[in-house]
């Protein structure tokens, strides 16, 4: 049996968030497997209530474990590297990284209790890590956060560059620019690129991508024209950002306070290697609360509107002694993520009752994307002329508006969801299996599956509220009439004059008294019949039906 | 005492949504009130899971019942009569509107079974309504429904001009155009306007609004160049709208279907009072399917991601036997309101993955607002010259950026949130009283109070999950150990090799079996004890502490 090339995303191909994908390489069923990041993404209230972090479901991989040789982590996104410290264990593969990835990564696998041996810190291209039959590089790339990377992977049947995250920035105030020049060299290089797998996030923005360096000036007049305290909030992972803010702070004659473990955390990692450099002294909230409110400048946590980050947390009053007022000026440097804007509309309106100006980014004066736009697409696609082109990082428009794009180009272009296993040994993709994905969900310690029906059970009470009913049957297995009935998260009083759990109370006695002695014995059965009349009974009186739970306790005979 | 003329909002002056707003005329506690609109808002996952109508909580008005000489309804908008049937026998007094509006506000107290004799339709100004000290007269003005109205409220201390929701459109397609020259009358007479009361909803929009007439090209070359079907969602309130997609389809060969209750309910209302005219004959969903695709429009519900709307039910695979295909064009002719995105956005990647070209109104070509702009206001400001402006229909910060617009031309201009009551008799506004306001939620078929306690309970087990401990104690008050532990929403199994609800019960049984006389004997002494070892327990085995609901049942001795 011949080799063959393998890809199949576990996770980012048909959403954007929790990246997982596989490369292999060897016989069928057989290749040597490497794997390139591991992110999460975030639960919500609508279809994971309670849950803090979701990731791709990895038991593929898990029953591969043997061949797979090594781990790749593009850049230190949440969305590509969170998911490390939850799911290493499993995997039990070295961890390449470059530095200031490799210190995020640590601190993940830190946060987890796992052990950090397996974490291997790597240069930029030319150094090349070996993994089987994979020749790998790292090449540094623009994006939002420092030292982003594409992976160039070699392998014997030809160079897959994974694109990972990306703009074309050729001024991106900290890190490295985008280098046209390299990409030639490594297009020109052996055979050029058989496979582009590339980032397919900002697919619908036509127009070309805008610098991180456009902000300086318009956020430098921004700081200098507010005349009390300036908030700022953008990502903490996006470092050129809070340079920015802080040069501006420094030319408006402001003092620098960060507020937000994450954000210090972000500015102590860049800094330490060395990527981060003329970052201005920093002030305690303590200093920043004794000076006069021009003088300060606060860059927080919280642009998505997080609960408890620093940003809600002065919405809803003061943080670390310090307390918003009436003129202050707050500037989201940030663009609200699908899904949590209500969040960050609930403060913005709690910050307007305080008598705080708020200024968002709507208008792309304060804010540029991290991510290639349709222009920056084709560009690469014409740079590196890729016999075939996998989007990824996408929901499923996304993945299809790129592939017709390249299919457009005459470039071999598919769709590969999560799960879509593809031999990219010919000159065109062929899907060659579809496994079952699905999501890890993380819950308080534990991780559970999405479809495990614990988060469906909690949907379900949520919406339809939930009631308990005791039932008591005796040594003799007559029930005793009296059932016990708790409600929570329903009405109290109904149609009638008494309150719901009697009226249901009044109908249980009824039936208890009278059930035959087949359905007593039974506990589904009596079960059953049990939870029949609890929702008929609230549905007559609040037009509802409420989750059931009924708890049969037979006393010994 | 003197008379004065008040104002109190009730809903809407905070949100958008759930309008309702209070005049009065007369002495001090005293005065005649009248109410404009009777709003809903709709509930969602994040704040009011299970609750299906969100309005005003009105016990101020219960309260003040006699005092209430009518009630007007600006336009038949969800967010302005949708409480009418659910509240109007709290309030008894007369409902006056317009015709169009009438139709749909009958509908609404039908749906309610509440008699509507207390309806009164009204044409427009010239002829007035007098209430207790008001005169008042309904202005044609245009919005994105027909027959949309402000209202002129004169009273002994002068002329209030309550907006409603408009825009100010020359040419809106259906309905009535904005009419300037009348306006100016309205400004002219007797003493001018004393006070506007004005829509904000889009003070943050910095160009001048354009016309419902402007997408009557861009939308017909659109639905010339679709090769397959044509599907498009928009409000199926937005009569305008419908009239313009369906001579799209008319221009390009293709009959129309409507799919939806309330979208063929409004054509019917629109139609059959006189409003819409010319719309093309429809097809039934049986001959749509029988007509070759490129030959069918579709106008379909559900612009908003409403789960049980045409559009989701047609995301999920078919809807009354209608069925999607590689290659339609589905148009969503439509702003996504906040908060509504994930759902939106989840179905146009389930219409992609189908295969289907989805577009968006993102770039404005298929889709203008229904309301004013920051030019067109201002130019309203200057039109009418209040003494005093009050900014209505905007969360606070629209408000708070409104009352600043009219500061800045001199007006004297507050922001009036919700149960703030206002005294308009002087040249400036003045706060009188702040009374409690609140939130009504329909669950079911109950009006419960937002704040009981009912959608905090069903939050909290969505994100904590529950646990249902049952505890019996015998005729001698002793407790048998073996107390019966349910789970719902939570993982079966954490960190011990033994399920949860097992984990749980043998501590209780430890506890039980210890437990002292006065303990046991106490319900709710026994009930705490209970719940703090369950939230122990549990919080070792899956590090989250769920809700605990403990019944404790006790054989009569």
């Amino acid at each position: 049996m011949s080799d063959r090339l393998i890809y199949m995303p576990l996770g980012g191909a048909g959403e954007i968030g929790m990246n997982a994908y596989v490369y292999g390489y060897g016989p069928a069923g057989k290749e040597r497997l490497i794997v390139v990041d591991l992110g999460v993404t975030f639960g919500d209230m609508d279809s994971s209530p309670g849950i803090d972090l979701i990731m791709a479901d990895i038991a593929w991989l898990e029953a591969n474990r043997k061949r797979i040789d090594a781990i790749f982590i593009t850049h230190g996104h949440e969305d590509h590297v969170g998911a490390i410290g939850l799911l290493w264990d499993r995997i039990g593969a070295p961890i390449y990284c470059r530095k200031f990835t490799g210190t995020l990564a640590r601190l993940k696998l830190e946060e987890r209790g796992v052990q950090t041996d397996a974490l291997r810190i790597v240069e930029a291209r030319p150094e090349t890590v070996t993994a089987g039959p994979f020749k790998v590089q790292f090449v540094p790339i623009s994006h939002s956060i420092p030292e982003s990377s594409a992976m160039i992977i070699d392998s014997p049947a030809g160079r897959v560059v994974h694109s990972g995250d990306f703009k074309l920035d050729g001024t991106p105030v900290v890190g490295e620019a985008f280098d046209p020049q390299l990409w030639h060299e490594i297009a020109r290089e052996g055979d050029g690129v058989k496979v582009l797998t590339c980032d397919s996030t900002n697919v619908f923005s036509t127009h070309p991508g805008r610098s991180e360096s456009v902000l300086a000036n318009p956020i430098m007049e921004f700081v200098v024209a507010q005349p009390q305290m300036v908030i700022a909030t953008t990502f903490a992972s996006n470092v050129a950002r809070l340079k920015t803010l802080a040069d501006a702070a420094v030319a408006s004659g402001r003092k620098v306070c960060l507020l937000g473990r994450a954000m210090r955390k972000m500015v102590q990692a860049a800094t330490e290697t060395g990527i981060l450099t003329q970052f201005p002294a920093t002030i305690s909230p303590e200093e920043a609360a004794e000076l006069p409110r021009h003088k300060v400048m606060l860059i927080v946590t919280g642009s998505q509107g997080e609960r408890r980050a620093a940003t809600a947390q002065l919405s809803r009053g003061s943080y670390l002694g310090l307390r918003l007022a009436e003129g202050d000026s707050f500037l989201f440097s940030s663009r609200t993520i699908p899904g949590n804007e209500s969040g960050v509309i609930r403060i913005m309106n709690q910050l307007s009752e305080m008598g705080v100006d708020v200024f968002d980014a709507d208008d792309g004066i304060y804010h540029v994307s991290g991510h290639a736009n349709r222009p920056d697409l084709e560009a690469v696609h014409d740079l590196l002329k890729p016999q075939i082109l996998i989007p990824m990082h996408g929901e499923h428009m996304h993945l299809r508006a790129h592939a017709k794009l390249g299919t457009e180009k005459g470039i071999a272009s598919v769709v590969a969801t999560n799960g879509t296993m593809l031999d990219l040994t010919g000159s065109k993709p062929r899907v060659v299996d579809r496994i079952e994905t699905g999501r890890l969900y993380l819950d308080g310690s534990v991780l559970i599956g999405a479809m495990d029906g614990v988060v469906r059970d909690r949907i379900r009470m949520a919406l339809n509220g939930h009631a308990m009913v005791s039932v008591l049957v005796d040594e003799h297995d007559t029930p005793f009439p009296d059932a016990w009935v708790e409600t929570m998260g329903l009405p109290e009083q109904g149609r009638s004059s008494a309150p719901l759990a009697q009226q249901v109370e009044n109908e249980l006695a009824e039936f208890l008294e009278r059930a035959d002695a087949k359905t007593v014995a039974d506990d589904k059965k009596l079960e059953d019949a049990v939870r029949k009349i609890t929702r008929q009974v609230t549905m007559e009186e609040i037009g509802k039906k409420p989750e059931v739970t009924v708890i049969i306790s037979r006393l010994a005979p």
